[in-house]
């Protein structure tokens, strides 16, 4: 069936109104129509060619929250009327030892399907992802959104940049009396520091910018450090369990992997285009510290993440766009200017 | 009292006899005669003044095996005859978080105290290490070694190269099930291969050289990989749980944490003099990777260490050389040649 949606056809194209194709769904989908979708850095990167690999038409969009329109009559999840995210994943093999342990993200069998730009093993060609009406995906690729979530929009952005930060939070067991520190405050750091603190932890935000202070610390931060600050960051060695590193940017790690406590870790959740200052190995070796990567998280752990969300009442702050307004948005995004994560309201489209 | 040494005067002089002074023992003190001193890497750096801060007249030495002479009135765990080996460390300061938790190695009060070159808080100036007939150290910094150890020539390398390999190895939980790599086979390597193979694990040999193959598997590896291979490299991508590095040299680190499976970690024993190559991050990022580092191991962890090895019969592949055999030694410790620990038996001084 065919779907509105906005993408764009080449990478120094401007996106646009287009028409897709989506499955009928098939016994174990669920159709869903697309209220919000938040937009992330990825879409960007993707959309306009910067990462090799865009597959054109490029419809990007990976933070959807929908309402189902339709199940298959395998699907016992879900129902006609409920309120449903999709993140970064459509799909994954199932059977690998990553799969088979719900951490389908770093499927090693076919990889994971990705919302879009992925393999479409139902229509052939490539996945088109949530700036669209419209979507199909396998229920278990699907996630419950609570039926009483007043700030759906608000919600979009959780299916990446709340799972991204709540993964290794949650896997490196972030807790009350840790000290954890968030590097870069945009649309992850944001939701970083809402869930470290929210999971207990005290929590600094390391920000290039001194007038973050204040916005740092209604997002739940004690404490803000201005990282071109030598004697700030000389002051905060060895004061940290753990670090939640959100830049993407090439970094000098060193002062951050000195910030951290014997046997902490730091864990990059972006990757630079170009390399990072190669770190201190002596940073490492003296404390027994460790850098370490995550990447966004599996499917029942972004569902345990909406749950503690929603129980926690964090949502991502968000400015509303419309559809049409997609390309000054990410010309907004590359200078960093958005409080802190843009989401279309689909009924623009 | 004055005491008959090894060591140099500056980092341009060969290592030749010089006489030192050692404290009387005071009351937690333990005074030995040293049978036995291993030759480490740092020993030959911190002479030749190849790491910042050698202080002269420099004595090396902290693989030290030897026989108590006297003990103090408070000291109970060691008594005249016993034979005990001293490690890299002669005293920290006792009270800060590491210390309390039996980690002396990162000792964030005074820094743990070296055997050699560090600060002699006793006598002032410096302290002196093992290439010396006798040492005084303080019976908290004094291991016991099994009384019906045959070969204690052999076990005295257990005292830096077994605790640096032996304590990431164990911290990081390496067992019966897991594939474990070790990179590089000199003094560190050679130890690494056999304590993780003693602990259960399906040791594997990353080298640079294919003339190592025949040893590596004698030395209880279950294969081993020429590093110099890109096929090889290739083929081991995620296939281990955890790699110990013993490469001090720059070295390109993303074959390696490649090779890594989801979750593994590399650890890092040796400080390059240059850098590595930065990293990739997307290697730690989609497969959840870490790397870190580690530092020796503390005093419990020691003891532990050469209980292990006791009870696995394992000490090190020692050359014995004199003491006035030292400066030749270094010289082929920098052309790796040496199968795989000089040992200096201290009759010879």
């Amino acid at each position: 069936m065919t779907t509105q949606a906005y993408g764009n056809t080449a990478a120094d194209q401007p996106l646009g109104p287009l028409q897709i194709e989506r499955r009928e769904p098939g016994p174990r989908d669920v159709a869903i129509d697309i209220l919000f979708c938040g937009v992330c850095h990825s879409d960007l990167h993707t959309a306009r060619g910067e990462w090799d690999g865009t597959l054109y038409p490029c419809v990007p969009g990976h933070e959807i929250v929908g309402r189902v329109t339709a199940v298959g009559g395998e699907v016992d999840r879900f129902k006609v009327g409920d309120v449903v995210g999709v993140g970064c994943m459509v799909d994954s093999c199932g059977t690998c030892p990553s799969c088979h342990d719900g951490e389908e993200q770093y499927c090693t069998g076919s990889g994971f399907v990705g919302t879009y730009n992925g393999e479409d093993a139902h229509l052939g060609g490539h996945t088109f992802g949530g700036y669209s009406k419209h979507v199909v995906v396998d229920q278990d690729f699907v996630l419950r959104i609570g039926h009483d979530e007043k700030d759906l929009a608000a919600v979009a952005p959780l299916l990446c940049a709340g799972i991204t930060t709540y993964s290794p939070l949650r896997h490196w067991k972030v807790g009350p009396g840790q000290k954890v520190g968030v590097v870069g405050l945009g649309g992850l750091g944001h939701m970083g520091v809402k869930i470290a603190a929210a999971m207990g932890a005290d929590v600094t935000v390391f920000t290039t910018s001194p007038d973050k202070r204040e916005d740092a610390l209604k997002l739940g931060a004690k404490d803000v450090i201005v990282s071109r600050d030598p004697d700030a960051m000389k002051a905060a060695e060895g004061q940290f369990d753990f670090i939640l590193n959100t830049v993407a940017a090439p970094l000098d790690l060193d002062p951050y992997l000195a910030a951290l406590k014997r046997d902490g870790t730091m864990v990059l959740v972006g990757v630079p285009a170009d390399p990072h200052k190669s770190p201190d190995v002596g940073n490492l070796i003296f404390r027994r510290r460790a850098l370490a990567g995550s990447l966004i998280g599996g499917i029942r752990e972004t569902q345990e993440m909406l749950d503690f969300c929603h129980e926690h009442g964090l949502t991502a702050d968000i400015e509303m766009i419309r559809m049409d307004e997609i390309n000054t948005a990410y010309d907004r995004m590359v200078k960093s200017d958005v409080k802190y994560r843009f989401v279309i309201d689909m009924a623009s489209l």
